[in-house]
């Protein structure tokens, strides 16, 4: 037994299957949920996901010997800040976010002492559904957990975050937090915000119902992440907003090349652009594959 | 039986597969191929998928019913002329090209009294993979084919490319060129383009191996179509230039979009693109669900 008790704050698709992960390893006595809204809670208790709930965020780490706080990015100010008083002696304190600059700046603005307990964290796994009935237990193995420990952060909290994740099935790694940001927005920011940029301008134009029906397979996965939490990531890109920015101009000089090559008729960089793209893409499944054990 | 013999110029992932699929139904006594490397024939007609092949493109056309030209675009207007002389009388002409404009304009500019035997078409059917060996019967099922057909082409043809392309499982429907080309340019070319720019740009970034690394599903999704032939990107790009710049610039007028609402904390404009996106994509995914009778 990892933990004797454990406060989840937001189980949605996140806290939800961290929770089932660890249910199904036995590695907690018991798990408080925490959030906004009775009927979901109410509805994680019914699937089986926490054992009980609070409605009040003190309530629900009291006596926590571990809080995960799986809650929206600009929540985590307030919550750490209603939380404080009520945490227990040696709690340890981590997350989930998908950004982590702002949240270690709200510890930085809030947690005082209680800084060395905190292991910021980010799980990468997820997919373009959200809620608790979204969770599975499944939804870490073989991902990659991040974790971007502080300076002030005890080595034994980070090692019984690491030990968290590693029962979920995750391959834990250490980045610093600017790190992390940097290529997240590269990786994950960015790609949703171009999803999201081509069915908006696609859902603009005059035909388009008519557009979306002559979309094909490659269309559909492209766009997958499109359907993600508009809210989410929202939040994501405002958290993250430089790294994001940044990546956006990188993003925009690679695709203002390929512009000018399809306007002068430019055969040779155009090619060139598509076959290094298409190398490092064939690599990055191949190296997906081998990790996985999956077929892509 | 509807066709005794036909010619399939290209025997390569749609060139082979619409072979399979008209082979498994009986629709074609023999099929012959043709192509520039002898091995990759030699390998198709072992796989079963054509009879026979030629490298002479007058020699496989010959006593050819119906002839689908599975070809790269910019090989069209070169085929079309070397091939007129050795034509049978009656044939039925056709292409499967992902650009209309550029293949009407060969045809106009080679074909002269055979522009009635012409039926533009295009199968929106695909996979990231390319050459016979990832052909297969089932790849047209559910799936649109576009006919483009000409004011002057005869409308028996028309109906034979139709009833071909049903018999594979496919859904026929029928646009203009321009329109096609327009459709495509957005919900085909564009997103080939950005995943292309998005993987080479993460490529040129200084940590590539490690940014990688910590791409999840999401980025697996949305790039796999970088995965496919530049070759054959760059051919529908450089065909379909002025509709692809277009799409381009509509893309572009959004992204800036976004990209201002990031840099003034508009949390408004933001939500509001994202959540249009969103539901846009899930009806969508709900079309498509329900067309395919296939989980998303």
């Amino acid at each position: 037994m990892l933990f004797d008790r454990m406060a989840i704050l937001g189980v949605g698709l996140i806290g939800g299957s961290l929770a089932l992960a660890l249910r199904t390893k036995r590695a907690c006595r018991s798990i408080i949920g925490f959030g906004r809204s009775r009927d979901r809670l109410q509805k994680a208790v019914a699937l089986g996901v926490i054992d009980e709930f609070s409605l009040d965020v003190g309530r629900a780490v009291r006596g926590a010997d571990i809080v995960v706080l799986a809650t929206p990015l600009n929540t985590t100010e307030k919550l750490f800040e209603a939380m404080r008083t009520a945490l227990k002696d040696g709690v340890i304190l981590t997350d989930v976010g998908s950004a982590k600059g702002s949240v270690v700046e709200a510890a930085h603005k809030t947690l005082d002492h209680l800084l060395s307990r905190f292991v910021p964290g980010h799980p990468i796994a997820g997919t373009e559904k959200s809620g608790v009935e979204a969770a599975f237990a499944g939804l870490f193995e073989a991902h990659r957990v991040i974790l971007t420990p502080l300076p002030e952060t005890a080595v034994h909290a980070v090692e019984m975050v690491r030990k968290m994740w590693e029962i979920t099935g995750a391959e834990v790694v250490q980045l610093s937090v600017e790190h992390h940001d940097e290529i997240l927005a590269a990786t994950s920011h960015l790609p949703h915000l171009l999803a999201y940029a081509l069915v908006d301008c696609l859902a603009g134009l005059r035909d388009r119902d008519e557009i979306f029906e002559f979309a094909a397979g490659g269309f559909a996965d492209f766009t997958r992440i499109a359907s993600s939490s508009p809210q989410m990531w929202h939040d994501i890109c405002l958290s993250n907003r430089d790294q994001v920015l940044n990546a956006l101009n990188k993003f925009d000089t690679q695709l203002r090349m390929i512009r000018t090559a399809i306007e002068n008729n430019d055969s040779t960089s155009l090619l060139n652009v598509f076959t290094r793209a298409k190398d490092a893409r064939d690599r990055f499944a191949g190296r997906r594959r081998r990790r996985n054990g999956a077929v892509e």
